[in-house]
């Protein structure tokens, strides 16, 4: 029973039908029939060997939604029919102090559900069903998909470090920003949106930004300054960080979660004088994906998603590469 | 009744005996009489107008112990004859947000006690009352002095970031340095010590830490990946803190409390994989000064200090310059 997909067999080219055997299913496996697939960045990133880490043919895909087929004699808590979803990461040890104490994301041996194994450009794949989450009803299958990765990635820091009563600015309106933008507003907080495109002023109104900063206008970003206290900054490119960490209020907090190439170009007496702090994050742990679909069930929180058919996953992917989508690209199988 | 001191009256200049005329004491100011005045390495910056901002006459000093000899008639709790100390901060609005959240630390139009007003290198130093902390039994003044900058400057992130289970790392053991070593030790914390000083050894062990790692040595370093929660950095030059990076554990912090001329020269994928982050922090707010003076008295935290007369200022001040204070230089009014 051979799992039929699409996978890159060089960087940068086409996805091209591919087939693969998964062999048994283990202990602990569920397979997922595949009915959405998010495409997210670092797919493009994986396709393109960008990382230099890609593993030819590269089956991507790791915002996944679908039904269980099947589960391994081990599998607690799901049966088949059940509707989960699955993200970045399809495994870890379970027995390291990381995994012990719930953050199995900080897992050494963690495993992604793309890298180096098939992810979910594909009618089917396999996971620990550990990692696959049972959705929350009120939430629609196109809408959660990209959740599971890019949704994780904002919750995560604004859960460590945004309060109800705090001013959040988010940097960059795109897949990740867009979500961040929601939660922030569901959190409670004063929201800012700052892009570097003008005509994005309506949508981010939409989805909860209470100001809007365009970040070509000097003026604006000036009166901007010392004005928040959490930045979230979700775009992939190497920004004067410096500049950014005025318009921090003392004590704020710069939170990375776009990958860039760079270095950070901020003085260490910015970060003393102003008291502030940077920091990096990447997905989140198993319960706060659980948590966040439920936030975002109860806040009709959703991704704003271009839903096309899984054939057309070329197509999908150029928009992603070249930053078209808005805010998300979405697989169906239909 | 003018107020006797030494004052620098040119950038590197030895300092000279200074008096001047204090004026009607204000409602709310004490005045105290100085028995014993740290000297930090902001002294020196400021004596040597590294920062820009020095004005001349500069009568330094802010690690201030003495007795209070007046009291405005609105200073409450404080009492002719009560000993006090005196840090870093005079005063502040005391109406802002910062300050009504007893965040004065962070307030814009806060004073700081010897910068562009005479400080503690003198017989006498008048200050706001409310920044005036009266000083625990057990705790000698010329141990206490250095408490007042040095010890709050790195019980601030300690107290921010320590645990007692936490694996806590201070780079430079100098005057902060070895206060961080023994506030790190008494809240319970694995204290490793890194310095470039191999013959510090055994002076870290006396002052709580666990293991000391000389920074030269590349294999003691490598063994030293990855083990740490929290590393305190209270060096004043520029170090390679890509490398330092690596000295964290996953989720680990850097705190950065020794000012410096540089960037950070991280990658901010670093941050991301890691989920790091880099901070700074100054000082501390007078509910942490206080609380840490408690602290200090109850384990016995104490400046290692060389205490001399206050004539020999000079000598001092040059000792601090050269960072041959071990660990730290008390002037006494003898």
């Amino acid at each position: 029973m051979s799992i039929k997909g699409f996978a890159a067999f060089g960087p940068g080219e086409k996805l091209k039908p591919f087939s693969y055997e998964p062999g048994l299913l283990g202990p602990h496996e569920v397979e997922v029939e595949v009915t959405h697939c998010g495409i997210c960045r670092s797919d493009v990133h994986l396709i393109d060997n960008d990382w230099g880490i890609t593993k030819y043919p590269a089956l991507c895909g790791h915002e996944i939604v679908g039904k269980v087929s099947a589960a391994g004699p081990e599998v607690k808590g799901l049966s088949k029919g059940d509707r989960v979803g699955i993200g970045w990461q399809a495994g870890s040890c379970l027995a390291c102090e990381w995994c012990v104490g719930g953050q199995e994301n900080r897992c050494a041996e963690q495993a992604a559900t793309c890298l180096g194994r098939p992810g979910g450009f594909a009618e089917a794949v396999r996971v620990d069903g550990r990692f696959a989450f049972p959705l929350p009803k009120g939430l629609e299958s196109h809408h959660a998909a990209p959740l599971l990765c890019g949704g994780i990635t904002v919750y995560t820091p604004l859960r460590a470090h945004a309060h109800p009563w705090s001013r959040v600015g988010v940097i960059g309106i795109g897949g990740l920003g867009h979500f961040a933008l929601q939660f922030a507003r569901a959190f409670g907080c004063e929201v800012t949106a700052f892009s570097s495109s003008k005509d994005k002023e309506g949508e981010a109104a939409g989805l909860g930004a209470h100001r809007f900063v365009p970040v070509s206008d000097a003026a604006a970003m000036k009166k901007a300054a010392g004005s928040l206290d959490l930045l979230v900054s979700t775009v992939h490119v190497d920004l004067d960080w410096e500049a950014w960490m005025r318009v921090l209020r003392p004590g704020g907090v710069l939170a990375l979660v776009g990958a860039t190439d760079g270095k950070l170009n901020i003085a260490a007496d910015t970060l003393l004088l102003g008291k502030k702090a940077v920091l990096g994050s990447t997905i989140g742990t198993r319960s706060a994906i659980r948590e966040m679909l439920e936030f975002a069930a109860r806040h009709a929180i959703k991704a704003r998603a271009e839903v096309v058919p899984m054939a057309q996953v070329n197509a999908a992917v150029d928009r992603v590469r070249q930053g078209k989508a808005r805010y998300r690209m979405v697989l169906e199988n239909r």
